[in-house]
């Protein structure tokens, strides 16, 4: 059985996750991350597109010594599995993903994947495959139920959200909606990709709660099931 | 001295105002609509850019019989001046803002905008020429506060609201995020164009207010001046 995906992103008033360049922009605040911190600690793996591990090197490490010493005290490693969806193995292997932090890391590559990139790659991550010309997302997580990952939180970027969308595995949303405008046809928004075309193919959310939240406003969605 | 500007915008739980194909999406339910036409009822002028007239023509007339009367009844026109920012004079003469409902029509226009286009566009409006390739949006607001124009409500599109920001010419926006999800990084969002690429450049709002309203979340800002 497929974990729980829960969605997690920070955009501008405007939709944007980042600027057209794909600098990293601090969209929340401190309370805001807290809050991500404590959905991290929560979740059994933490997962991330190729592109956010280019542009951004998060260490997605738990950023709370109390939060890491809480989960050791469970039984659990101090950070839940980091994961980078990465169709052709582009991770770097020097990337902070890789080094920082203590506990388990899975990169997931397709078929293209270069095999002397790959092998690089086994020496700091168990590798899993799936899908032919680029990851297949429900593969992937089935594989990834199988091996005990019950709830998995999704970081982004947007081409991953988004296709994570487009294949109707998302089942939780939450977006931290920013006091800032970026601005840009060309900057990143929370769910990229080709999109949808028709009414009938978007993908239909319940508004689990909102509130504002220090000088923005959070907004929890649960997906509607088809 | 220039109008208040206020931008109302619908947009997707990931930031979208229609698909990539412009196809004009319901983002919002009846009882934000009614919100919308009471803010328009209550603007001097309502203000698109020619893409949004282009894909979705639109009357932006007042859609309350009521609305309508109270304006009248206070000597105002039934609906408020509508305003196109047409650059090159491209909008058709049979578009339904310059034919549906009664009421005044200005399309601003610049110097590079065709006379013949111009000539024709004057059966139906009043044209102000503000700028020279494009419309100067300070300069037009200027035009429009020397009629008497206070407070200027722009409904869209996503470059015409990403020119305004980017100029700085924004005061109040009201985003109502809707219960979907569109996608697709072609896709118009509420601030399209070049946007910012420092986070000194960025435009700070201030939150006014959010609430739920209906299946999404209404959030109103307040541009910070710098």
């Amino acid at each position: 059985m497929r974990p729980l995906v829960v969605v997690n992103v920070a955009m501008s008033a405007d939709g944007k996750i980042s600027t057209r360049e794909r600098r990293q922009v601090r969209i929340s605040g401190a309370i805001d991350r807290a809050r991500v911190d404590r959905l991290k600690a929560e979740s059994d793996a933490i997962m991330v597109g190729i592109g956010t591990v280019l542009a951004d090197n998060p260490s997605l490490t738990v950023k709370s010594s109390e939060l890491r010493e809480q989960r050791v005290k469970k039984g659990l490693e101090e950070n839940p599995i980091r994961i980078v969806v990465d169709s052709l193995a582009r991770t770097p292997p020097d990337a902070d993903i890789l080094h920082k932090g203590r506990g388990s890391r899975i990169i997931a590559i397709s078929d293209k994947a270069d095999s002397k990139a790959v092998k690089a790659l086994t020496r700091h991550a168990e590798v899993i495959r799936a899908g032919s010309e680029e990851v297949d997302l429900r593969e992937l997580l089935e594989k990834l139920g199988d091996r005990r990952i019950h709830c998995l939180m999704v970081e982004g970027g947007g081409r991953l959200i988004g296709a994570l969308f487009r294949t109707h595995l998302v089942d939780e949303l939450y977006t931290y909606v920013g006091n800032i405008v970026i601005g840009g046809d060309g900057s990143p928004t929370p769910s990229d990709g080709p999109g949808f075309l028709r009414e009938e193919e978007f993908v239909h959310l319940h508004l689990v709660e909102t509130s504002s939240l220090e000088e923005g406003v959070l907004i929890h969605w649960r997906v509607e099931k088809k």
